[in-house]
């Protein structure tokens, strides 16, 4: 393939006019769904096209894209997989300029799909039409406000662009990151890929000024070593997050029934994504763990942990967690230890993790002061936080026995805190990691500080070690291709 | 230690009366903590000692443990270290029964602190007082609504036990269990076990009726060969899970800090514990879900996954957990296929994992429909299902454009099969975990039905893993030493 012009990104990403071959008035169907989705953007021309129905929600519908009194930017296919050929040839004769395939039943089901999809595929080659799919569940682009997988209302614009081989992993990335309150740009369930590849998408991302992230579910690569060369040149602008599935035999298997993608040598792909740059990670979730991180932290300088923690046992835990994953817990300067000693009981154990040793809900204030003397021991490149930062309502308004104006006062202070900590955060490259969690997860007041401050929260120190691992790598990589 | 007597259990966790020694008026505090947790029960008689103040939150207080004009079961001990070997002079000269110690700064402070130990059990030992600690966080009974905790509210009744050394774990693990929705029996901080030890308590609740789990975090045994003659005796009738921290070199330096318990060679202990049938789960969240399951599901027969999805991807990645946790994904009977066949389009692989390839969310009333012909292959031991069995209100209305009364019914319809389901888990012995997670795992009515089923569910496919292979670990050791 390859050779992908910008008018066809243009088209495909932010078309002036749209067509839904396909939509449908029956509510929950993907021929409804991807029609009032499009309809979100009221500036974009949308025609449904639907030979039995005079109207599709309301809106007058097209026997034929043929009939749509108007040039189409971009056709969006949900018909019965036997027309989908003849369907391409009518936006062929009717010059439409790019097309999404999300009919399945192609590739993915053996030999006569294959021969149906290579079908539709040359058709659309010859008319110079470039496409997704087939079997993509949509695309989006938040910049244009633009969605073909049935979503409703504004999205949010961002810097982060993820594409997927299947388009329901695509849905669960994009939900995940929405909920820990990441903004996207654009998404691709890139399907069976029958004409665009997952390398020309990343072509065409490696230059795009709105996507800063790039996050990858791949089952199988068409063309590996341009993938391979692509990512090299881009890891060192712009990460590269990575799920690979296709490592054992039966998920294999399932990778190939799914999309019809060989899933090739699981050891081969590692050492090629190392080489290149790119962050590979093991699932879904983490892949949203360091999507996170990366857009909101710095990277760590090294590989050294300091664990502050309220008790004993969740710094162990903490410690045996980031061992396991290759992470050094840093011996404390000298200097630090006595700026705890200040600060601590004479209870404390003197080194890392630092076990507060069982300060009482009424001193947990002492909670910054101390880490901002860990983010200042030259020992530590980053600090893992087992200890409140901010106090839930009922532990400010139960046990201390606060009124509402006093909490709110507690409230601004913590606040400011937070934003305190934030630029020590980037001044010495030192990732914070809150992991925190009796309560207060749930509470959208406490997680909006959070956010606020941009930190990273971990539910657990095992999530956080592996995040921390990937970063540590990751600024390890651009340090060695940088020559330092 | 050894011998307990009944007396001791019985004044230790159902006491008549407490003495707070050592009550503050100091919100946060932990003298004001545990004095006001224990007024939950209304029938207990408390007493605080604190020889400042002729009141604490609004109770008569007295000088001296000596001047209380009643027998005193339990005192619980808040004072400074170095007073607390005169307060358990006190108490034996008085005829306390039983103590907790939740001062720290003992044994785990080094040489002076173990002295001071050695001191206090001396005395205690003595006066015939068995105590819990010291740095000791507190210790509940849900049954007798005691706890030292500082907790304020009704706990709920339940047969779940946890002990920990380290408070500050045992209630990370008291708050995760609460939050699944298990009630818990007992929990116990059992800080530096200076009179009474894990093996003690963990002999105590081998015969308490009211105990039917038991979870433990181990830093460090003290007579390991008693643990594990115990344990082998146990987990025939009740399975222990344990998280054992100490084994990594700075997690085994960090314990030694905190409690002053020495971690052991980590080889022994995963070998101990694999021959004496322990559950031995990574971390504290490991902990909480296999506790979940143990309570909520019956033990898979084999290690046969099989794997009900909307979409390939997750199936997919699905399939890559269970094999890597060493799971095997089951061959599909041919008498399933023909009935998936029945329910399915044509696109559906007819393998295993079952890629559903992606019905629109108005066909997802079918997904029972297959999981009860997965749930009927022999040659599958438990179900992984990534696909909706309930609708979110959004779709509901949304999508489908219900009114509140229809969705009520929709939703009646869906209890009735999450219970119909629930029934062929315990008949066929097959646990089902379900991993759809796009929406409603925040939604308290979607967690209700599926709690009301007692479903494990799982946001991860790799969590699901694990806690399978503790299952499928659990009942093979069953099977084996029952001699089958």
């Amino acid at each position: 393939m390859n050779n992908v012009t910008k008018d066809s990104w243009r088209h495909l990403f932010s078309p002036a006019t749209v067509a839904v071959i396909g939509a449908s008035n029956t509510a929950g169907s993907w021929g409804n769904n991807a029609l009032r989705g499009l309809l979100n953007n009221k500036e974009r021309r949308v025609y449904p096209v639907n030979p039995n129905s005079p109207e599709v929600v309301g809106i007058k519908a097209y026997r034929s894209i043929m009939d749509i009194p108007d040039a189409i930017d971009l056709a969006v296919i949900v018909v019965a997989e036997r027309i989908v050929p003849g369907v391409m040839r009518q936006c062929v004769a009717k010059g439409v300029k790019s097309a999404i395939i999300i009919t399945s039943g192609f590739g993915e089901m053996g030999d006569e799909g294959r021969k149906l999809e290579r079908e539709v595929a040359d058709i659309a080659r010859q008319g110079g039409i470039r496409f997704i799919g087939p079997n993509s569940m949509g695309h989006a682009d938040t910049r244009s406000q633009l969605s073909t997988f049935g979503q409703f209302g504004e999205m949010p614009k961002g810097e982060v662009a993820v594409l997927a081989q299947s388009g329901s992993t695509c849905l669960k990335i994009v939900r995940s990151l929405t909920e820990s309150g990441i903004a996207l740009g654009k998404y691709v369930s890139t399907g069976n890929e029958a004409d665009l590849i997952t390398e020309d998408y990343l072509e065409y991302l490696a230059d795009d000024d709105d996507t800063k992230i790039i996050a990858l579910y791949v089952e199988g690569l068409r063309d590996g070593r341009r993938f391979f060369n692509l990512a090299k040149k881009i890891t060192p602008r712009k990460p590269i997050v990575v799920v690979k599935v296709g490592g054992t035999e039966e998920s294999a298997r399932a990778v190939m029934s799914h999309t019809g993608a060989l899933a090739g040598a699981d050891a081969v792909y590692t050492a090629a994504f190392k080489q290149s740059g790119v962050i590979r990670v093991e699932d879904d979730d983490e892949l949203c763990d360091v999507v996170y991180a990366l857009l909101n932290s710095p990277l760590p300088r090294g590989n050294r942990a300091g664990i502050l923690s309220i008790g004993g046992g969740p710094g162990a835990l903490a410690a045996e967690a980031c061992e396991k994953e290759g992470l050094a817990i840093g011996k404390l300067e000298e200097s630090t230890i006595t700026k705890l000693d200040g600060l601590l009981s004479s209870r404390w154990p003197r080194r890392n993790p630092v076990d507060m040793a069982g300060p009482s809900a009424a001193e947990i204030s002492v909670v910054s002061s101390l880490l901002f003397a860990m983010m200042e021991d030259k020992n530590l490149d980053f600090i893992l936080l087992l200890a409140p930062l901010i106090m839930d309502k009922s532990l400010l308004a139960g046990r201390l026995g606060l009124g509402p104006e006093a909490i709110k006062a507690y409230r601004e202070k913590e606040a400011k805190n937070i934003a305190l900590i934030r630029e020590k955060v980037e001044a010495y490259e030192k990732p914070v990691v809150m992991m925190w969690q009796w309560r207060g997860f749930s509470d959208p007041e406490i997680t909006g500080l959070f956010r606020q401050g941009r930190f990273i929260v971990c539910s657990n120190a095992r999530r956080a070690a592996r995040v921390l691992r990937y970063l540590v790598w990751y600024r390890h990589y651009l340090d060695v291709i940088a020559g330092k």
